[in-house]
Parts: structure tokens; sequence; C-alpha cells
């Protein structure tokens, strides 16, 4: 039987300890996430990017550079692959050449959580985890619930009560043990780990278990392959948590050791925050290494009302890294862009992903991004989950016999 | 330049009079729905099976046997080779050893109209339609208007008060001209209608365009290539217009004709309608040729309530041709097999989706499915686009500073 995954162990970026990838980890003992790495060497002998574009469409194509060993532990729901499209009409309203979206609503569970539940449950269920526990903002617990119900592993999911409502029914129809908090994921995230330290279920927070990540960095994967194996000038993505653009980072570099694209040539990764919660804005616009917890943080892309990120270093470093920047969009602007994206191209994509094209419009305007480069925006979900970004007033309506030509059009 | 389409004319499948598909389309004057005919010897000489596999994960792979000729009109979101995946936990309950899903949630506005929106919309910006009308159940309205916007056309859509609430706004967000009815889509319909006759615009109703079967038909080529270019021995479909059902046939059909499958090999096709709502059961019980419209219709499966189909004669000659059935299922059942798909595979399914599964499990426990057939459900849709399906009762609600040790749980 070939090799399914070329995992070596786990690492500190911090303070650089190793660890055992075959038994429970959750953070360093300095308090850092943990990132999982690979036999690279190994892996560039065994597959081939043409050997991958040959496979299924989902994520675990790249299954080498995953952290499951055994296929059979491999818990899909058919995930990934998700389109990368041009957008002619759009870019041309921005002065963009070569605008891209990278559609992460297309996807099971509507929402690109579903990269790091189906890694990291897939994972847990290799690792014998019968129990876990997180707090979320609501895309990522309904992901997970849904994951852990198809590998029978019981999820605790405490999420704000202002998370939106398809994200709780979600988790209640896959059997979940839901819990709502009056209050912010933060909140949510203390409860969690009372939970963790009293009743020792597996911690499934945002970057206190080493997987999540690794789902998440296939969008890296995807990017580029999908580019014909070479990396974009510029990648924009929302971040909260930042989950996403950490792994989109770790992608690059994985994938330069592999000598699969060009050393040294990085997309300029930019951190999009919403002006209500922008914690990473702030500490980027002052060149630190960490961020303050955003007091009083509100904004209706949900999904980035993180107010203090635990792995806000890790962010700030791979801005610093590719030579990208921060910026932070008012709901307005995002609002407007969700419109436009709608409109113009067709696509519906959530608050959070409006906030990209926010971004990359202004950024073009500063002359940060330049006309013909090659930009790509991230819509994490699909706007049919937030029902309420959409405001109709005064729509017709008919009785049955009634014209369309006689009635008030 | 190589040829995108081998598309030939337009032809009458009651009364064999034959179009000029280089015009615009709509019935045969004999009131039937026209179907797309295509030169497969010449598709034959020009492209096999394990070309198409190579191509990008998206409907268009199968180009050559779609109906636009110049690329550059496709209209794409990306949608299409949504996943096909086994379910065992699920399979094992019902007894059935190859239970499989055909996730149409997983597509661009989490609905396989999508697929008859992309080909459909594609098709008419070739032809130069500037303004499109159509009556909906909500998702085809959504997913055409969508289409239509990044097309440039005006896309006029009439749907019941009662249709999901999600699909109003994507209209809305699309920019469409959009009429709610307090009615039914066969109210919706009349209205559609006579704005066609008066005012001379596209009339996309369902069948009264050739176009959008031949989207829906990449559904029956999509799982021919996902089990290897073989057909599995039953399919079940649930049945509202009944285009999907048609288009599979056909593309069962076409690929017979080239050779791609094995000759008079077919899927068992099995229409599923709600008991509420169950026309074509009917006609079949009675082995007719046509269906009689179903007075005073309900279903919360919302998409398949539609009293009295267009293309009715069709779907019942490919149950009749292909040894399939048709079969109601209550509201009772579909809710409990909506609950019991996710909880154990993860899959959040429409109500729609959800009959089919209540429908297998039925077939099964008759011994109408015999345990050790590949049996695909087909879900039309994303569950998160029926948030009204789930209800949640009494969940707890913690204040920050509670402990889930000691609250309620």
């Amino acid at each position: 039987m070939t090799q399914f995954s070329f995992i070596s162990h786990l690492e500190c970026p911090k303070c650089n300890k190793t660890y055992d990838e075959k038994q429970i980890q959750q953070l360093c003992e300095c308090g850092s996430p943990l990132l999982v790495r690979y036999n690279l060497e190994d892996v560039k002998k065994h597959v081939t990017p043409e050997e991958i574009q040959r496979r299924s469409a989902s994520l675990w194509r790249y299954h080498e550079l995953l952290p499951v060993h055994n296929e059979k532990d491999v818990v899909t729901l058919g995930e990934g692959l998700t389109p990368l499209e041009k957008l002619d009409k759009l870019g041309s309203t921005y002065e963009l050449d070569n605008l891209y979206i990278k559609d992460e609503g297309i996807i099971p569970t509507g929402s690109f959580k579903t990269r790091g539940a189906s890694v990291g449950i897939s994972k847990a269920k290799e690792l014998g985890v019968k129990q876990l526990a997180m707090p979320t903002n609501g895309n990522a617990g309904a992901a997970w619930a849904l994951y852990a119900a198809k590998a029978n592993i019981k999820a605790t999911i405490v999420m704000p009560l202002d998370a939106p409502q398809i994200t709780r029914k979600e988790v209640h129809i896959a059997g979940g043990d839901l819990h709502l908090i009056n209050g912010l994921i933060s909140d949510a995230g203390k409860v969690v780990a009372q939970l963790v330290q009293d009743a020792g279920v597996y911690d499934a927070s945002t970057l206190k278990e080493p997987y999540r990540i690794e789902g998440k960095k296939t969008m890296g994967y995807e990017i580029v392959e999908q580019f014909g194996w070479k990396v974009p000038d510029v990648i924009l993505y929302p971040t909260g948590g930042g989950v996403g653009i950490i792994g989109i980072y770790k992608a690059i570099l994985e994938m330069q050791a592999l000598g699969w694209i060009e050393k040294d040539k990085f997309p300029r990764l930019v951190a999009v925050q919403a002006e209500g919660c922008a914690p990473i804005v702030d500490a980027w616009k002052k060149g630190e290494k960490e961020s303050k917890f955003f007091e009083d943080s509100t904004t209706c892309a949900f999904g980035i009302n993180v107010p203090k990120a635990l792995g806000d270093f890790l962010v700030l470093d791979s801005l610093y890294k590719t030579e990208g920047c921060a910026i932070a969009i008012s709901e307005q602007e995002l609002l407007a862009a969700q419109k436009e994206v709608a409109s113009l191209e067709g696509n519906f994509v959530c608050p959070e992903g409006a906030a990209t094209f926010a971004a990359a419009k202004k950024l073009r305007e500063q002359g940060w991004i330049k006309q013909e480069e090659h930009v790509v925006c991230l819509n994490t979900g699909a706007g049919i989950k937030y029902p309420e970004t959409v405001e109709i007033e005064g729509v017709n309506t008919l009785q049955p016999g009634d014209s369309l030509l006689t009635s008030k059009r």
C-alpha cells in the first residue's frame, strides 16, 4: 500500500519545541498554536503536480500533505476544489484587468470552515477522539457539528445569540450539543476552556488543535494549482481568527520547498477586516508583532468579529513576510460591494467575502494594487447563509389573474 | 479553432417537427417542449471520455454536448461536478450496500436549478435575448436572475409568496425584476404567459425554452462519469417540473449512442413526489401517458409543488422505458429522512432531496430495490436554503461566565 500522508511531527512556531502527532496535542507548553510538519523531500519523490491534477475534485487530492495516515479515517462530504473565476465586468469597474473570485461558498455547509472541519475531524477520528467542544461565530460550529456527526464524535458547540440563525439549525439537525451565549465568541471561548479543563474533552477551538490550519491551507494549494502552479500577485482574505491566511502562507512555503512553484515569489497577502473589529489592522499599522483586544467590536460580517485572535502573531508575520497589508472596511462599503458583485457577476457572496472586494477597490484606488496584477478575492461563504444582509422594500405582490403590464411596474 | 458545440437542431418529441437552433424557439407548434439534437457521430470522433475527465471541474466539460457555439458566450460561476459520495452509515440502516448521494447543494446558488440557468442563459445570450420572464417556486428564479445579471439580461421573475424567503433576496440582490404572487406556480405561470404574449419577452418557463434540459442532463453525464462510465441501478429524483429526470434519461440515451456506456442498460428512474402533490404518481399507477392537474396541492418541499408539469408525458415515458416507478412520500417521512441524513452522514439536504432518501428506504423495504444494487439519491439543493424545516426547541442560553458543567445539560 502506498503511503497516504507524509506528516512527520508537530512544531511550535514560537519556541520550536516538537511534539508527536500520533498523540492528541493542543497548544504548545509556551501557549502558541502548533504547526504540522511533513517530510517534504519524500513527498517530492512520491507525487508530482501533474499527478495531483488527475485526482478527484476534493481537497483530499493533496493527501500526502494532509495529516491523516489512513484513508479510511477520512471524513468527507466532497469538499474542495471550489471555483476560481475571472470577473471581467467587476474588474473593469475597479480598473483591474485580472480580478478573480475564489468562491468558498460552493462547498458543503456553504462556508470555507468546512475545510478545517473535514481535516480536523478526520484527524480527531484517527486519534480516537469521542467528544470535542468549540466556541464559534456560527459557520465553524455548523461545519464541525456536521462532520462530527458523520464521524460519531459528540460535538459541544457554543455560539453567540447573534450568530447567523441558520448555523444553529445546522448544529441542531446534525444532532450536535448546541449552546447559545449572550455575548461574543471570546465569551464562548471562556465557557469552552472551562469545560475542556474540567471534563477533559478535545478542544477544537481555533488553533487550539493543529489540524484546522491544514484544511484551510488547501485553499492556497488550489489557488496555485488553478493558476497553473503559479502564484497570483495579491490575495485578499477576510480576517477573523486568521487561520486561512496562516494556512495559505504555509501552503506557499511548502510548495516552494517542494519545488512546485518559483522560490521567493509570494502573493502579497492582505488581511481585510471590518472597521468595527480591526485589531490586526491596528497592529499592522504600528508594525507590531501581536494585536490588542479590540473593545466593543461589532460588524454585520459576523465571521470576522474576532476581537483578539490566538494566531494574530502568525497572521501579522505572513503580512510582513509577503509585503502584504491590512485594511479596514466600513459596513456601508462591504454591503455596497456585496450588491455590486451579485448584480454584475452573479455571485451572491457573504458579507465577509464582500469586504475583500471593497478592499480590492480601495487598494486599487490607492495604487497599492496595479491594474495588470492578478488579484484574488477570497469569498469565505455563501450569501444565502446571511438573508438579513439583503433588505427588500416595496416588492410588487400580485393576485392570481393580475397582469404585469397593468400592475404598478 | 476547434468546434465547441456539436448541436444540430431542435426536434419535437411529440410530432417530430424540427426547428433551427440559430433562431429563438419556444414550444413546438403542437404545444410540446422541444429537445436539442446533436451530431453525435461527429462528437464520437472529436472527444473521448478520457479527455473529458482531464477537463476542469464544471459542467462545461461536456461542451460538445451542450448547445452554445461560442465559448465566449458561456455564462459560468463554476457550476457542476458536484460530489457523488457513498453513504455507508445510512446505507447500513436502510440495508443498502451501495447507497450514494449526488449532492446538488454544492453548486452556485445552492440548488441544481443553476445547471439549467447556466446553460439556458448562455444560449439566450448567444441568441441575443435582452429580457426574459419566468414563473418559479423560488430556486430557479434565483439562479436565472443571478446568471441573467452576469449576462446583462433583464429577468422578470414571478414567484409565490410562500416560496423560500431567501430566493426572493437572491433575485433582488441580482437586480432582478421581482414580483410575488398570492398563489401557486401555476398562477405565476399565467401571469408570465400574458406578459410573453403582450410584450414579446423571452419565455424562460420550465420547458418553454429548450435549453434548461441541456443543463440538467449534465447530472446524468456526471453520475455516469463518477461511476467510471457505468450506470447505477437506480436513480431517485424529486419530481416537480421533472426537467432533471427528462434530462438524465436524455443523457443516458446520448451516451449509449456515443458508445460511452453499455447499450440498453438503463438505471431504473424513480420519480419521487410529496403525498400533497403527486400527479405523476397518480398517472404512473394507472399506466397513463399524461398527468392530471393535482388540486389543492401542498408540501413543505416547495420545489416539487407543481400540480401539472408541461413535460409530464416525457417524465412518465422515462419511467416506463427504464422500468422505473413513481412514489409519494409524506411530510413526516421526508422530514424524518432529512434529520437522519444529517445526523448520520453530515449532509444537510433540502426537503425535496430528503424525499428521495425516504423513498429509497420504502422501496428497499418493499423489495423493489435489492440490497446490493447501486442506488443514487439526488439531493437537489442545500438545506441551508430552507431554515424553516428545522425547528429548535429549548436550547440552552448562557450568560458570559456561566459554566457548561453546572448549567442544565
